[in-house]
């Protein structure tokens, strides 16, 4: 058996899966507890659930489940081409963001490549880029977030990606417009530079990029969306790529041709629309924003400024606070796997669950 | 720019996506047709649509999509678990099983390496194959089967797997349970051997493969199934690999986390225990082979024998005939992409189904 095993390439046998957020039923079933007592705060999913217009799809859409979905995607890429002022040719679907990513990776990258990145940046930027046999190059983060000079510096010849998550998923950290910009400039255009903008909605206007507008004048530029977070999707999947045609055929060759499901081509097309569902979604973030902010200042928990719909947090022993939560039904992520051993990140949730996230907290530390 | 896009590995941009077959929306939009007046007979779907069990348990389950999925699956495996007499850690679940498919070649095949598979034997092997740039051996077809001795003497040192669909998409050959397992027997055990099941479901008993039983002797042997075909679930997305835990674990690593997305997972757990529903998808099955059989042998159209739920056939030009039937509303597969230019594949559908495509080919033929 091992030989069999052993002729799989070395870095597909030395990767180390993606940890996911812990699922309530999965709690549930461990420490014997009812799920409906139990608080999810760990995957920076949208607590007001979907948008009823996106709902309302998706039951429309369940009397053909036994069809294949449309492989083209032809009337979300419509939406979206009309919403953000693209043509179909330079839109690529994926099932979920991370599909989109993994795409990247394999359509640009090989064993001999390397592809750069910051530390604490999005966990799958290193997972695909291994997965393909590249080289991650990570660069040292400042203030937790991505030293876009030092990133321009660490391309070589032999660098083909550059992954930038703005806001970064798991320490919410922004750059500034300016200076991504300038990143843009100084790039070699022959190097691509993946925007992950997973949480562009919860910004403020004034914080966003034009980041779809640059296309124009970025050939090398790859803007990626999810539906996963300020939509409410996450359990559908799907998440899109927005480049140059060019690049977009690339990555739809090596696209499943299925691999957008039905519900989520007509959830997503729907909820492109529900303009309200997102005002709501952006203003209950904010309000919980501010009290997860001050309470973690008057219990002087220290955190990361954070422009996501989540904050990491800093705790003497996370493994041991987020054991102490999870006994007591609320699960937030631990960080070990980013190297922060210290820290735990809480999604924000509606009031009701961040009291209740903030009541254990606040248990913890008076233990 | 096209020094950019010149940087993706030659492999990639050689390749020449898998067609799938043309949605009803797509024909109504090109020809302005009521998509209501045509039928699809395209892409081999379960013409009865879903198991209602599954659909309800589709309903239950939307109250949750905000939700990322349960990314180990743990319920459908559950059930796969105890239906297929495995174990949890054997199981890996796929976004359909072309994501399985594709996750056996990511984590086995890089370039320098080469797999085996047939001539006619289903496009995906071949798109997987040369995606991950690993070198692909097609083995001359018997009566457009796999020649499973010819495909044993073409495995090369650097072989590291072999494709076998049984029954085959889309000429619809079988390999006898004996041969297969000979097969087994006398491959090297080093190099794995992907059993593709899509179609077993409607299989008699008697020319069904033990393959689940042979994963205790072969520990070398991939089982892949798919919920598309005769479990209805085409759109929704789900399928699953069978295979030794070390195995499985390799596939795992190069799983996306929430490849499957939530309904998905629910509408299969469900599917599995509604066997009313695949006995009658079976019964239609067979009436529906019988009818098509008939008017083949009525009209004099030669077929190619089938032992899953649509027929390949032969004309003389099938280009022709392929838009003669477009333009009245009835969609069929070319097969010119397996080299078979003179050849369409039609799914077995419902009695009018089937009766409409009958009608449709007999005006051709008279005109």
């Amino acid at each position: 058996m091992s030989e069999l095993t052993h002729r799989a390439p070395e870095y597909i046998r030395a990767i180390a899966p993606y940890q996911p957020g812990k699922p309530t039923s999965e709690l549930a079933r461990e420490l014997n507890l009812d799920p409906a007592g139990i608080v999810k705060l760990a995957s920076n999913e949208n607590p007001l659930g979907m948008s009823p217009k996106a709902r309302a799809a998706v039951e429309k859409a369940l009397d053909e489940l036994a069809l294949y979905p449309d492989g083209n995607g032809f009337e979300l890429k419509s939406k979206i081409a009309s919403k953000f002022g693209v043509g179909l040719d330079q839109i690529v679907l994926g099932n979920g963001s991370n599909d989109v990513l993994e795409l990247i990776a394999r359509a640009f990258l090989q064993a001999g490549d390397s592809s750069v990145y910051s530390q604490y940046a999005f966990a799958v930027y290193p997972l695909a880029v291994q997965a393909v046999g590249a080289t991650g190059i990570q660069v040292r983060a400042v203030d937790y977030g991505h030293d876009l000079v030092a990133m321009r510096e660490a391309i070589r010849p032999d660098t083909k990606i550059v992954w930038i998550a703005n806001p970064n998923n798991p320490t919410g950290t922004l750059a500034r417009p300016g200076d991504l910009l300038e990143f843009l400039e100084l790039c070699p255009p022959n190097v691509l530079v993946v925007l992950d903008e997973a949480y562009t909605e919860y910004l403020p206007a004034e914080k966003r990029s034009d980041s779809i507008l640059w296309l124009k004048q970025f050939p090398n530029l790859v803007v990626v969306r999810t539906f996963s977070k300020a939509y409410g999707l996450a359990g559908l999947r799907v998440g899109f790529a927005l480049a140059r045609p060019e690049v977009a055929d690339l990555l739809n060759r090596v696209r499943q041709p299925f691999n957008v499901n039905s519900l989520a081509l007509a959830a997503a097309t729907a909820a492109l629309d529900d303009l309200d569902f997102l005002r709501e979604t952006v203003a209950v973030n904010k309000a919980g924003m501010m009290q997860l902010v001050a309470a973690f200042q008057r219990l002087e928990v220290p955190f990361i400024q954070s422009h996501g719909n989540f904050i990491a947090f800093h705790v003497g022993d996370a493994q041991l606070m987020n054991r102490f939560m999870l006994e007591r039904g609320v699960i937030v992520r631990p960080l070990g796997g980013y190297n922060l051993p210290n820290t735990l990140r809480v999604s924000i949730g509606t009031e009701a669950e961040n009291a209740r996230f903030i009541a254990v907290l606040e248990e913890a530390l008076a233990g």
